[in-house]
């Protein structure tokens, strides 16, 4: 390991905040020189103790999620914990504009020294948003922060990448009713653990019950997952605005992840985690290894078009670019391939 | 092509019986020698004309799935459709006990010669399972079959691997009311274009009415996909042992079925699908490799176990077993790799 890398170790164990915002741009580095770095940083901080409480947060624009944060990040740096808020929205990086890249919306959070606030790495894929975001999970916790929010504004698949990484999976709604009603996202009520509604101040309290009665209704047409308390998936109103709810809805938060650490689901949900990890990482890693060697690549490309005019099946294809792969070079049998010599070479 | 896969190929396209029959025997053997003509087989049917319309469907035991099929199969042999019903279901390999296998309780249906019903493949793993059913669906499609009926119980993400393979998702379920709610598994209601609640006859029409308007409430708090026309997804009623409600019910079948081939919805889900099946095989084929090659397999036991004891992070991991893949050989540099040295060949 180099001194580059120890320093860097040293100080993000230290809990200082330069260092780590300084491994976090390391580990999201698109140069692929900078990546053994990030790699060894990574292995020199080890897979964490496993005692922080990771939270994936999803929620429509509009619902006020920044100022749930702020004020649910506030409350428990008050209880003593050490908060980071991390995010994975993908097209923050295309618009330049993610939610909290705009730290003046949570401009007390963002100041506190418990606290750090991290935008949604810039990459072009969802996939690669979410690689670099699980790593930096590992830092932050290194760093000593004990409660980690992921938050996705629901781009793509992005709430299954989020829940994916994390202990307990929170959906946040605002009230609706009747012809508003958009209803949310195909497979994010079954991903909730909790669903939250907030504003419920003011004139939209009553639609906030309303609407919360709804939800809470939904979810019980849905099996529980058999290691929870009774009661869970819950639906409760809050209001960021006036706090009213927010410590009730960390309760409910709390119980469920004291009931998962004792029954032992969460260290199975981490470990599972884990495996899916290892897996889509080397899915990404051979993704990478074909696109960076041309004639595979094109083999790819060739391989994608055939079976899109049906001209082979996904197992023929799939098992001409296996060979191509394992020979290291294209398969000399693919009609695709021949198809190709034709082409001019990518610049 | 031997002559052997031509005249399977032959029987297959005229709607032999006997040649779909062994066909689809040769696409399920475990016998790696007869991998490749299973694949010229598939080649040479091609890939479809894309007229059929493909179903999956979901219900929990209990529910009267068979009868259901069987009522609304012949009812739709009777309207002139060539019906196939295949299955996905894992644990009936095991049970050795299918629900399909039992054709008794499906015999009408069994014996109509537009008729082709399939038990599950024998497979221990359910990827192994939807791998052979995806292709078995090209097989009866060349046979002519326009309707194929995929059904599942729902063992481990069977349902998921359904929706996966066909252009609507029916999911059948049962009256049920107050305490005998145990609601449907997480991530299904998100598959369903349709729910269907049977029995809706005799002493339990009014509590599968009740079924019916609590999921179509929790219907409505998901947004529906864009493409589709309003009102999907939809909830109705049906008494496959009655017949009440089944024409109503395949009408929104139908209904649904020729929006989204005028939209071009369906064309595009069949290409998406397309595309996922070629990755998964390439990953189930990169799977098979590792598993077949002993260091890679005995190298990647031991770096999932690196990972569950938090010796090495999954992109590490990733990382030493895709060098291994790529070289040929194990990473000379992985811990692991090592520590395997003195564990004896496996037999």
């Amino acid at each position: 390991m180099d001194d580059r890398v120890e320093t860097l170790a040293t100080g993000v164990r230290a809990g200082e905040r330069r260092a780590l915002a300084k491994a976090i741009t390391l580990i999201e580095s698109r140069r692929p020189q900078d990546r053994p770095a990030a790699e060894a940083l990574l292995a020199a901080l080890g897979t964490g103790d496993g005692d922080s409480l990771r939270i994936g947060l999803t929620g429509t624009p509009g619902v006020g999620k920044s100022t749930f944060i702020e004020a649910l990040g506030l409350q428990l740096i008050a209880a003593g914990h050490r908060v980071a808020v991390l995010a994975v929205d993908p097209s923050s990086a295309r618009s330049g504009g993610s939610i909290l890249g705009d730290k003046t919306r949570m401009e007390r959070l963002s100041r506190a020294p418990e606290a750090f606030i991290r935008p949604s790495p810039a990459q072009d894929q969802l996939g690669g948003v979410a690689r670099r975001t699980r790593e930096t999970i590992r830092l932050v916790e290194a760093a000593g922060h004990d409660i980690v929010l992921v938050e996705t504004v629901g781009v793509g698949q992005s709430e299954t990448l989020v829940a994916g990484m994390t202990d307990i999976f929170v959906l946040l709604l605002a009230p609706a009713g009747g012809d508003e009603l958009q209803g949310v996202k195909r497979g994010i009520m079954e991903l909730a653990d909790l669903v939250l509604v907030n504003k419920a101040d003011g004139a939209l309290e009553s639609q906030a019950r309303a609407t919360r009665a709804d939800y809470a209704g939904a979810l019980r047409l849905m099996r529980p997952r058999p290691d929870d308390p009774p009661g869970y998936p819950a639906a409760l109103t809050v209001s960021a605005a006036t706090g009213a709810g927010l410590p009730e809805a960390w309760q409910a938060v709390e119980r469920l992840a004291r009931a998962r650490s004792a029954s032992g689901a969460r260290a199975r949900r981490r470990a599972e985690q884990d495996l899916s990890w290892f897996r889509e990482e080397l899915l990404a890693m051979l993704r990478d290894h074909v696109a960076c060697a041309p004639r595979l690549a094109r083999l790819g490309a060739a391989l994608e078009s055939d079976i899109a005019q049906g001209h082979r099946t996904p197992p023929a294809a799939a098992a001409a670019l296996m060979r191509a792969l394992l020979s290291g070079r294209d398969d000399p049998g693919a009609a695709a391939a021949s198809a190709l010599d034709d082409r001019p070479e990518a610049p």
